[in-house]
């Protein structure tokens, strides 16, 4: 059976990282057919849209997609493709390698984001002169599914310790549903858990990430938490992610377009080639999943290694060590 | 003159560090009136209120208020009384201290956190089963009045840069009109300055705090990020706050009530006592202000230290060591 992949680089160092994992993943012997489709600022310039209606098809009708970064447009490409594939939980991993500097070495961290609601309902407007509103939104229904997913993910994971982020202290009737409802599904599973207000979280994240595991978060709370997780184990260029929705899925690296050194050939495309290893799970090749993650973070150890890690090794030569080793 | 100073323990730690804070102002030369009021969780238990009606009025009467912590009832203690106060600015410093074990021992940073609205309107329903929404509020005028507040406050203060946080990217129309909003009152200054989405800053704060001076914040951001900032530094334990009115001011230390430790006499004092110093400064006792900040800091250094630096001096000891090098 050949999987079809919708492949959108997108601008910047996305056009660099992209090729790199589909070269990893052309090394596999699975059968992938690959589709490339537009997006970004280079596409906007040209078409007048950030997400042209012939990629989203392509990302709908695939069995997969892997995205890039977009740059200004971001927020154009990526929150409609996230709606496009139906995506409701977002898989962010942070894991900290031994042999890199990273400012916690004991972080092993999944977050599962809430994927469709929150502040990102886009329903904003002025209601008057110099006064803006925006509803966030939070459901039963979406904080059931959010949940269910993070104790499932934890449970398959072998995560010990699950923690539902909020801060209904002062967010009473959403975040409050969005806690009671989590609440409630860690009971009928019989699940252990904790609560954390999400201001303390991120303070005892950096100070203890050992204490943690699967962190169960709001979309804009998960959004944060994932970059400060970022921050701890050494910058945005090592997290994959991963968009899941209920048939098809998109596979992302957390870092963005990276202008300042995009088309220089240098860019760390580990966050992407994990990006891959994920959707390698997701399509059922747990196994290639691994060989992948493994040779990952054998070069990750050993280098080559790119100059956000200290190395002066390029973007190519990093791919063609992962594919070397797998 | 006498200054009127309401003081509120409230709950757990904030009963034991808030009197270390008036013992050190008792050793100033200076004529404090301190009026005591009631808050928190034992408060409520006993009169129905987390913060009663002759609370408030104490609070909107003085010269200034100190605030301990207040455990469960937090939010109904510690929102009401920044509005009571009229308090639109949350200044939050969190800087390292040499020879504290800190995850990052470079920070200086100060968070001035918009401290009225955002997400923090109170505006909740259900409006469906299971579906719930909270109005997120920004305005014109008080995106001005936290820029303006903390561009004034880098400039007395010596910090070169400035950076304007938001998420703009998604929440377009309100966090939008605070960007714009701060971005205008920089250009009318001819200050210098930053922008950073807030996510991508929670990254660079952790890997990079040196690179970062004040740090001006919608609401619930500058919540998250100033507890992020604690865990830089070494924790809770440290970090003191302002809310600052027009007229009044609170002030508070950034931890909780603490109740794990709450009663065993050996909270640390000085979160709770560098607020003092900075009521010193906004009452225009900017020397004893700095008589305390430098005795706390000699202290921090040289100890004696509470358990959460790792000492296993009390609470006490640490009060009376700070007071004997005023
Ligand atoms: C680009 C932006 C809309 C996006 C988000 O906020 O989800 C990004 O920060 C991310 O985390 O993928
Ligand atoms: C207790 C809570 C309402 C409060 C807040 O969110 O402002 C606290 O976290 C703080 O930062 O002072």
């Amino acid at each position: 059976m050949t999987h079809r992949i919708a492949v959108i680089p997108g601008d910047g160092i996305g056009q660099e990282v992209t090729p790199a994992a589909v070269e990893v993943l052309d090394a596999l012997d699975i059968e992938f057919d690959f589709v490339e489709g537009d997006a970004g600022d280079a596409t906007k310039a040209e078409t007048g849209e950030a997400l042209p209606q012939d990629t989203r098809e392509l990302a709908r009708g695939a069995d997969a997609t892997l995205f890039g970064a977009a740059g200004e447009t971001a927020a154009d490409v990526i929150l409609p493709l996230r709606e496009v594939v139906g995506s409701f939980a977002n898989v962010r991993p942070a894991v900290s390698y031994p042999g890199l500097d990273a400012v916690q070495p004991d972080t092993d961290l999944v977050f599962i984001r809430e994927n469709t609601e929150g502040v990102y309902s886009g329903i904003e407007s002025e209601i008057a002169d110099g006064v803006t509103t925006l509803t966030r939104v939070i459901t039963e229904d979406a904080s059931r599914d959010i949940a269910e997913f993070g104790f499932e993910y934890a449970e398959t994971n072998g995560y010990d310790d699950v923690t539902i982020a909020h801060k209904a202290n002062v967010m009473r009737e959403t975040d409050g549903l969005f806690l009671e409802t989590a609440e409630a599904v860690a009971e009928e599973r019989g699940a252990e858990y904790d609560t954390a207000l999400m201001d303390a979280l991120a303070m005892h994240l950096i100070t203890h990430p050992e204490d943690y595991g699967v962190v169960i978060c709001p979309n804009l709370a998960g959004d944060m938490l994932s970059d400060l997780a970022a921050g701890l184990v050494g910058g945005l260029g090592l997290l994959p992610s991963a968009n899941v929705g209920s048939e098809n899925a998109l596979f992302e690296p957390v870092h963005g377009s990276a202008p300042d050194i995009a088309g220089e050939g240098v860019a760390n495309p580990t966050a992407m080639i994990l990006s891959a290893a994920m959707m390698l799970d997701h399509l059922g090749y747990g196994e290639d999943g691994d060989r992948v993650r493994d040779a990952t973070e054998a070069v990750l150890d050993a280098g080559p290694r790119t100059p956000d890690l200290g190395g002066d090794a390029s973007t190519e030569d990093v791919t063609a060590a992962i594919i070397e080793r797998l």
